[in-house]
C-alpha cells in the first residue's frame, strides 16, 4: 500500500457507515452529559450508574435531533443504532417489541437540557397493536389492563404523534361509558375498551388519513421524529426566545421499557420530595396513586395517598423508596423530586431531578443541608436567590381557611392587595380619591387604564399571563396583580363578575388578592406582615420571638445566609432616600450609606410657591429672592439627612427634572384658561401661568432642559443647592457629626458641563467653608446616564471625582425609549414576541447598556486609577443586574432600602459564584 | 578626571544656567516653527530667510510663556537671553534702547498660533522715555513726529499693559484738541503734545497708583509678560473653548526694531494682497496711507488710497513691494496678504501670511494657480472647502448701488431675505398666514420668538453674535439670519427702529438682509440665483452663457474642482429625497441614489383621512379597509420614485414617525372640545377623536411608539408598504424599467426587532414576487440611530443586509437632548459658554456619537465582511462630516439635493487630505 492512495480512515464520512455515536443506552451516560443527553436522559443514566432500579432504556441525542432539523431526515445510521438497542433491550428483557405473545412495550419522552413547554412529552405504551394486545392481556393475566393500555396508546399517539385533535377522543370515550352506564373508565368493561380501540382507530383513520401503524418499529420512529419536530412549534420557539435560550440545541429523546403501575393491586405510582418544597421541613413527602399509570396523578382524576400510606401498604416498597430517596439526596446533595412506579410489588424509578421548591423551603433547606454536613456555606448562598428573599419580604395574606379561594391566576406582581372591586379605571380613581381601597377588575387591561391602575391597590385580570399589559405595567409600578384568572368571568358593562361556581361579584364588594400565589379570595383577608422584614427591622431576637418553630427556622436560615453574604460581598451596598425616616430605614436594611438622594422633591409642597416666583421672575432680583427664601429650607433637609447618615457617604444629587414639572399641566390649563375665557370671567393670574407653561413646555420633556442643563442656564439655582449642602455639613460639624457628603451632578454629557459646574461649585465650598471656619472636602462627581457620558468617561473623569451610573436614564436614552410611554404602549407585545426576555428596565440590559458601563468603568479608571463607581438606578436592586455589576467591577451599588437586604445577598453569591465557575453568572 | 564625579554634562537643569533657548532672532527662524514662534513669529523669519527688508528683531518663545503661566513667573535666564538679543539688534542699528541721543525704539506684538482675539495686541514705540524722545525729534529732524509717539506709547502702554480704561486718554486728547482749536491730531502743534504727554502721565499715575516707567527695559519687560498674561483673558479662553484650541498652547511674542511710516513725506504704511481677495481677480490689491503709522490705517482716520497711487509717488518702493509680492506668492504658493511701512523711500515689510479670501476668491485663485503651474489639483482641491461652495449656491442679492445698506451685523445665516419688517412673533406668523413675506425684527429672540421665526424669510437683530439664539436656531432652520447688527436702535413697543444715521424704519417697511454679508438694505433688493446652482442645474454651457467674465471664470472653476473631487472620492454621495421632483434634482446635483426616502409624507395631506381611520379602527376589518385604501395611493408613490432614480439605489425607510403626529394637537383639541362643551354644544366627532388622542399622547413621543416598535405593534402597517414597494417595483420591471429599491427599518434597537419585521417582509416580498411572476431581490437593512443599534451592531448584521446610520436620531438619544426642544432652549448658551464648539446637529460630534458609528461599523463588518454602510442624517452633507465618515469608511453620505454638491467635494478633499496627512483632517 503506498501513501498516495490511502484508504479512507476510519474518521471519515462514508455514506451509510454509523459514524457518530446518536444511542446511548442509560448504563453509558451520566449526569454531565445533559447537553447531549438532555436534563432527563442524563439523570436516568445518572440513576442506572448508581445501581437504582431504572427501567432499561436508551437516550437518542440532542445531536441526532440537530441533524435532523437541519436536513430534513435522520442522520445516517440514527435507525440502525436504535435497532441495535432495542435489540439489547430485548435480550435484557427476554420480551420482543410488539411480540404478539410477550410483547416489550417502551415509552418515547422528550427532553431537552431546558424543560421547555410547548414540546411533545410522552407516548406510552408503543409496541401494541392488535396481536400484541393479547399477548400482554396474557402475561398479564388482566385483559382489562391490556385494552385500556392499548387505547391509551392510540389516543396518545393520535394526539402528540400524529397532531389529530383530542375532543374526538374525548367524545368517544363519553360515548362509551354511557352506552356502558359507568362513570369512570376504571370501570368500563372490557367489551366496551374493545369498541373503544375501534372507535379510536377509526378516528385516526378519518382525521388522518392513514390507519393507526400496526408495525410496532413504526410505531418508535414516527414517535422519535415527532419529538424532533416538536422543538420548533410557535409555542417553544416563542418560550426560547422569551427565556433566550438557544434554537440550536435540540432535544433528546428516551425510550424506556414501561412498567406497570396499573397492574392491579401492587402496583401503582407516585411522585416524591426528599424534603418538604413547600415548608423545608425535613422528611419524605408525596403522593402515591394504587393501580394507575403517571398520567393519572398528574390528571387528579382520583385522589392521591401520601407516602406514609404506602408505607403501611407495602412496607417493603417504602423502605426501598426511601432508602433510594436519602441516597440520591446525599448523591445530588440537594433537594430532589423523583417519580416512581411499583410493578406489582416491584419498585421501578422514572425520573429524578433537583426539586423546585418555594422561597421559605430554599432557605430552610440550604442551612439544613449545612448543618448535615453535605454543603458548605458557600454553596447553600448559591442554593437561594435574591428574588426568592425579596418573595419572603412581601406581606402575605393569613391563611386561616377562613376565607375561601374564589380563583386562580398568574401571580403576575407579588404581594398582597385588599380592596372594593371596580370595573373601570374612572370609578378606580374617584373611588381612590374617596379614600377607598380599590381592586380594579378588567378582563385585560390597556393603556386607557394605567390611571386606574395607578390609583388601584391592585389589579385582577381574566385573561393575559406574565407578560399581559397588565402584569408589565403592575410590575412596574411595584403593584400587586393576579392575571388571567380564567374561571373568572368578567362582564364590565354589568359591572359583575361570575365565579365558575356561579358566585356573582359586584362593584364594590370587598377581595383579596394575592400577588405572590396568585389567588383570589373574597371578603378582606388579613394581611400579616413578613418576620423576615421584622428581622431586618429589629434584629433575629425579636424577630424569632413568640413564632412557630417552622417560621424561627427560616428567619435563622435567613439570618446565617445574610451574615454569610456579607463576609463574602466585595460590592457595597447604599440606598436611594430622600427623607431621614428612608435613610434611617436604609440603614436597619443594612445599607452603607446613601448613594441617591434626589433633592427634587425638596422643591415640591408648600415650597412651590418659591419655584413659581423661580420660574416667573422678570428680574434677577425676583430670581434672587426666589433663592434666598428656598436656601434655609434646603438646608434643614441636608442636616436632617447628613444626621440620620452620619459618618456614612450620602450623595446628593443637584436637581433634576425639567423646571415645568413644578407648574401645571399644560393641558389641562390651558382648557380652564380658554373655558373661563368662554364664560367672559377674567383670570389674569392664571394667564399669565399658563403663558409661563407654554414658555417651558416641551415636546419631550425627557429630552429636554433638565439636568445640569437647567443648572448652566438658571443662574444660581445649583449655587443655591451647594450652599445649603455646605451650610448643612458645616452645622453637623460643629455639633460633633460627621457628614460625609457627595455631590452628585446630573445628566452630563460632556467634560465642558461639569468643569464649568465644578468650578461654580468649588467656588460655594470654599466661600461657605471661609466663613464658617471649616474644612468641607467634598468629592464632587457625576452621573453617568447618557451614552455621550460613557462613551467620554475618560475625558469626564478628568474632573469627576467619582461615577453613579443612572441606568435608568441610561437605559432610556440607549434604547431610545422612555418608561412612562412604553411600559404600556408596547413592552407587552415585545415580551410577547420574545423582543424583550425581561424588561431593560427591570434587569439591566448586559448587551447594550451594560456595555457602556462597562466602556465607562474601564476608561475612567484608564484616566483615573481607582476611579469610585457605583450605580444609583433600581437595577441596583435587581439580582441579575447586581451579578453583572460585580462583574464590570463597580464598587457599590444603591438601591430602595427595602431592597437593600436583596443587594446584599446577591453581592455576596456574586462573589461566590465567581470562584466556583471563574465567570460570571450568565 | 575620573568617570565617578563627572562635572554636570551640558543638557543638566543647574538652577540660573540658560538651559533652554527661549529667544529667537528672526533670522534663525523658519516658518514650519509656528508651534515654537506662532504664525506671526515664524513669517517674520522666514521673510527674513528670504532676505527681504524685515526690520531685525527676535520671538520670544510659546514655551516662554507656557513656563510663565504654569510657575507665575519668567523661566531662569528669560530676561539674560532677551537682553542679549537687544544688544544685538543694538549693534544692527548702531542705536541704543531709549537712548537719550539716539534711541532704538522696539514694538512689541503678541502672536500665537492661531490668531485669537482677546489677546493684547500690540505696543508701538517702546524706548521712549522723557529723554529719548528729544533724540528721537533731533534724529528725525520732526519735534511733532517725536512726541507723537512718545504720546501714542503711553497711551498703548497705560491701557494695553497696565490695563487702564482707554476714555481718560480719548477725554484728554479731545480737551488738548479743543485748547488747541484744531480737528484733528495730525494739527496738533508740539506744544499740545507735550501737554498731552504730561496729561497722559498723570491718568497713568492716577489710575495705576504708578509712574509710566522710564526704563525702556522695564518698558520692555512689562509689556512681554503683559503679553503672556494676556493668553489667559476670559475671552481669550472662552475663544479657545469654543474653538476647541488647547489652553496648553501659549503665546510668543515678537520683538522688532521700529520703522516710522509717520516719519513725514516720503514715509506712509499699507496693507496689500498678491491678488484680489474679493473677487479673486489677478493682480496685486492693497490700500497705502501716507505719513501714517500701521494703526491708522485700521482705525480709518483717513481714506486710505490704492496702491496704483504709491506707483505713482513712489515708482521705486512700488516697483520693489509688487517683486517682494511676487515673490511671496511665489514661495508661499498661495495669495498671501502683507503689511509694509515706507519709512523716508525705504521699504519695510512687516508681517505675511497666507490670505483669507471669499468663497468666490478660494475657487477662481486655486485654480489659476494650477494654471500658472504653481500647484497641483490636488492641492487646488485642498484651497476651497465645501462651506465656501454652499456660499456660493446661496442666491444673492444684485447689488447695483441703488440701494442703501443701512446697517451691518453678523452674517449669523446665510442666504437672501426681503421682507417686510415686524418687530413681534404674532405680527410675523399672522403676516405671513396672509401671504406676506415678513422679516421678523428684535434686539434679541428668546424661545419665544420661535413661531415667528418659523413664519418669517429673515431674521435681523441688533444684539448678539454668531452664537446667539436667534443665529443658531436660524442656522438649524436654514433661515437667513443677520445678528447683532448694533447700529440699529430697535424699539420693538413703538413698532419702529431707527439707524445711526437716524432714518427711522416702521413695521411694515420693506427691508433686504444679506445673510452671507451681514448687510442690510432699505426697499426691496432683487435677488439673483446663484451661476453655481444654474451650473449644478443646467450644465457648463449654460452656466456661463450670457455671465461677465468673472463669473465665468469662477463657475469653470468650479466645474474643474467638481470634476477633480468626483475623480478622486471614495464616498458615494446620495440625496434624501421623499418626491419625484427631489430625486431628480438630486440626480442633476449628482446625487448616486437615494439614501433616504421617507414615506410620512404620504400620509399626509388628503390621505390623513385614511390614517384618521386606521387610528379609530374599532376591528381587524376597519383597519384592514383603510390599509387596502392606503396601498394603491403609496405604490403610485413608489412608481414614480423609482422611475426618476432608475437604475439607481432607492432606500426606502418604512414609516417612522408616531401616529399621534398624524392627528391634531392635544392641547388645542382639549380646548376645542372643552370650550364647545361649556357653550353647551355637542361635539361627538371631536370628542371621539380627542379619546384617540388622548390615547396615543405620549410624554416623550420621540422616545415613544414609532418606528419598528410602531411596525410590530400595528398590525398590518409595514406589510402594506412592503407590498407597495414590491408591486412598484414589479410594474417597473414590467415597464422595461431598472428599479433598484432597498427597504430600511427605522428605530432598531436589538436584532429580534429586526428579525421580526424581516420575516414579515421577506414574506410579502415572495406573494408579491410569485403573484406578478418577476423577481424581487431587495437588499433589507437597518437604520442605526439607537445607541444600542451600535453598541450591538455585531449582532444586528447578522440580519441587517446594509446600515444606515441616522445621525441626527442617533446625536438626540447620545446625548439625551431632542432638537426641537433644546436649540431654542440652551444651545445658544452652551455655544457661549464653550460647552459646543459647533452644534451636534450641525458637525458630527466625533468623540461620543462618532464613537458609535465607529463601533457599529467595525463590529457589523467583523460579522458580514463587507457590509454596505451609508449615513442619512443632514450630517451627510456637513463638510466635516463628510472627513469622519470617509475616515471611519463609510460607502456613502446621503444629503438633501442642494447638499449633494457639498458632499462631493468635500468626499474628495477627504480622500486628497488623508493621502498628503497620512491622517483625517482634524
Amino acid at each position: 500500500m503506498t501513501m498516495q492512495t490511502p484508504a479512507a480512515p476510519a474518521g471519515d464520512p462514508v455514506p451509510g457507515a454509523p459514524m457518530t455515536t446518536y444511542v446511548y443506552p442509560f448504563a453509558q451516560g451520566d449526569r454531565s452529559q445533559q447537553d447531549l443527553l438532555g436534563g432527563k436522559g442524563a439523570n436516568l443514566a445518572e440513576m442506572t450508574r448508581l445501581g437504582l432500579p431504572v427501567p432499561p432504556g436508551f437516550t437518542i441525542t440532542t445531536e441526532a435531533c440537530r441533524h435532523y432539523l437541519a436536513h430534513g431526515h435522520q442522520p445516517d445510521g440514527l435507525h440502525e443504532q436504535i435497532g441495535v438497542n432495542v435489540r439489547l433491550l430485548e435480550q435484557r428483557t427476554g420480551q420482543v417489541l410488539g411480540d404478539a405473545d410477550n410483547p416489550m412495550l417502551v415509552s418515547v419522552r422528550s427532553g431537552a437540557r431546558f424543560s421547555m413547554p410547548g414540546m411533545m412529552d410522552t407516548v406510552l405504551n408503543i409496541g401494541l397493536n392488535d396481536r400484541s394486545v393479547a399477548g400482554l392481556a396474557e402475561r398479564a393475566g388482566n385483559e382489562h389492563f391490556a385494552w385500556d393500555s392499548y387505547r391509551r396508546l392510540i389516543q396518545m399517539f393520535g394526539k402528540t404523534v400524529l397532531g389529530l385533535p383530542g375532543e374526538e377522543f374525548e367524545h368517544a370515550l363519553d360515548r362509551v361509558k354511557k352506552q356502558a352506564d359507568v362513570a369512570t373508565d376504571v370501570e368500563l368493561p372490557v367489551a366496551s375498551l374493545r369498541d373503544l380501540v375501534d372507535a379510536y382507530k377509526e378516528i385516526v383513520r378519518q382525521d388522518s388519513g392513514r390507519d393507526f401503524p400496526q408495525d410496532p418499529q413504526e410505531q418508535l420512529m414516527l414517535a422519535v421524529e415527532a419529538v424532533f419536530h416538536s422543538w420548533n412549534t410557535d409555542r417553544a420557539r416563542l418560550y426560547r426566545r422569551q427565556e433566550r435560550i438557544s434554537h440550536d440545541l435540540g432535544t433528546a429523546v428516551n425510550v424506556q421499557v414501561m412498567v406497570f403501575g396499573n397492574a392491579g393491586p401492587g402496583s401503582g405510582t407516585g411522585v416524591a420530595f426528599t424534603r418538604d418544597p413547600g415548608s423545608g421541613a425535613r422528611g419524605e413527602y408525596g403522593d402515591y396513586l394504587p393501580d394507575a399509570q403517571g398520567e393519572d396523578v398528574v390528571a387528579g382524576i382520583r385522589n392521591t395517598l401520601s407516602l406514609q400510606v404506602l408505607q403501611e401498604l407495602d412496607p417493603t416498597s417504602y423502605a426501598q423508596l426511601t432508602d433510594i430517596m436519602n441516597r440520591l439526596e446525599l448523591h445530588y446533595r440537594d433537594l430532589c423530586d423523583i417519580e416512581f412506579t411499583i410493578e406489582r410489588g416491584r419498585l421501578w424509578m422514572l425520573q429524578t431531578r433537583v426539586g423546585k421548591r418555594t422561597a421559605a423551603a430554599a432557605f430552610r433547606i440550604a442551612v439544613q443541608l449545612v448543618d448535615e454536613h453535605v454543603i458548605s456555606m458557600d454553596e447553600a448562598l448559591l442554593r437561594v436567590t435574591g428574588h426568592q428573599l425579596s418573595h419572603l419580604m412581601f406581606p402575605a395574606f393569613v391563611t386561616d381557611g377562613d376565607h375561601r379561594c374564589i380563583a386562580r391566576g398568574m401571580n403576575a406582581s407579588p404581594g398582597a392587595a385588599v380592596g372594593r372591586v371596580v370595573f373601570d379605571s374612572k370609578t378606580a380613581v374617584s373611588w381612590a380619591k374617596g379614600g377607598q381601597q380599590v381592586i380594579l377588575v378588567r378582563r385585560e387591561t390597556n393603556p386607557d387604564d394605567l390611571e386606574g391602575m395607578v390609583a388601584a391597590a391592585g389589579i385582577l385580570t381574566s385573561r393575559g399571563g406574565k407578560t399581559s399589559h397588565a402584569a408589565v405595567v403592575a410590575r412596574g409600578m411595584g403593584k400587586t396583580a393576579v392575571c388571567g384568572a380564567e374561571a373568572l368571568d368578567v362582564d364590565t358593562k354589568a359591572r359583575r363578575m361570575t365565579t365558575e361556581a356561579g358566585l356573582v361579584i359586584s362593584e364594590g364588594d370587598l377581595l383579596s388578592i394575592d400577588g405572590s400565589t396568585g389567588e383570589v379570595f373574597l371578603g378582606e383577608v388579613q394581611v400579616k406582615d413578613s418576620p423576615v422584614v421584622r428581622y431586618f427591622e429589629a434584629g433575629l431576637e425579636a424577630a424569632v420571638e413568640g413564632v412557630d418553630e417552622a417560621t424561627a427556622e427560616l428567619v435563622r436560615a435567613v439570618d446565617r445566609l445574610m451574615r454569610h453574604a456579607d463576609a463574602k460581598r466585595r460590592l457595597r451596598v447604599r440606598a436611594n432616600a430622600d427623607t431621614p425616616e428612608d435613610a434611617a430605614r436604609g440603614r436597619r436594611m443594612g445599607a452603607e450609606g446613601i448613594g441617591l438622594l434626589r433633592t427634587e422633591h425638596m422643591f415640591l409642597g408648600e415650597r412651590r410657591t418659591y419655584v413659581e416666583r423661580l420660574i416667573l421672575a422678570e428680574s434677577a432680583d425676583e430670581r434672587e429672592s426666589a433663592l434666598t427664601a428656598l436656601l434655609p429650607l434646603q438646608r434643614k433637609d441636608f442636616i436632617r439627612i447628613l444626621e440620620a447618615m452620619d459618618g456614612l457617604p450620602v450623595t446628593i444629587r443637584l436637581i433634576d427634572p425639567p423646571l415645568h414639572e413644578f407648574l401645571p399641566d399644560l393641558t389641562e390649563l390651558s382648557v380652564r384658561v380658554a373655558v373661563a375665557e368662554a364664560k367672559g370671567e377674567h383670570a389674569e393670574a392664571e394667564l399669565r401661568l399658563l403663558q409661563a407653561v407654554q414658555r417651558l413646555h416641551e415636546q419631550n420633556p425627557m429630552l429636554g432642559l433638565r439636568g445640569v442643563r437647567l443648572g448652566l442656564v438658571l443662574p444660581g439655582l445649583f449655587a443655591l443647592q451647594v450652599r445649603a449642602i455646605a451650610e448643612a455639613a458645616c452645622f453637623r460639624q460643629r455639633m460633633g457629626g460627621d457628614p460625609q457628603a457627595e455631590i452628585m451632578i446630573p445628566l452630563v454629557g460632556s467634560i465642558q458641563e461639569l468643569e464649568l459646574v465644578i468650578d461654580e461649585a468649588s467656588r460655594v465650598l470654599r466661600e461657605v467653608g471661609d466663613a464658617n471656619g471649616c474644612t468641607l472636602r467634598f468629592p464632587i462627581g457625576t452621573m453617568i446616564e447618557l451614552p455621550r457620558a460613557a462613551l467620554t468617561a475618560g475625558q469626564i473623569a478628568g474632573a469627576a471625582e467619582f461615577f453613579s451610573f443612572g441606568t435608568n436614564d441610561l437605559t432610556q436614552t440607549t434604547w431610545g425609549f422612555s418608561r412612562d410611554d412604553v411600559e404600556a404602549a408596547f413592552f407587552s407585545a415585545y415580551l410577547e414576541k420574545g423582543v424583550f426576555g425581561v424588561s431593560p428596565f427591570e434587569s439591566i440590559d448586559r448587551e447594550g447598556v451594560g456595555e457602556l458601563v462597562r466602556i465607562a468603568v474601564e476608561q475612567g479608571r484608564a484616566t483615573r486609577p481607582g476611579l469610585h463607581c457605583g450605580v444609583c438606578g433600581e437595577h441596583g436592586g435587581d439580582p441579575d443586574s447586581v451579578h453583572f455589576f460585580e462583574g464590570v467591577g463597580l464598587d457599590y451599588v444603591s438601591c430602595s432600602p427595602f431592597r437593600v437586604p436583596v443587594a446584599r445577598l446577591e453581592a455576596g453569591r456574586a462573589v461566590v459564584e465567581r470562584s466556583v465557575s471563574g465567570s460570571d453568572s450568565r
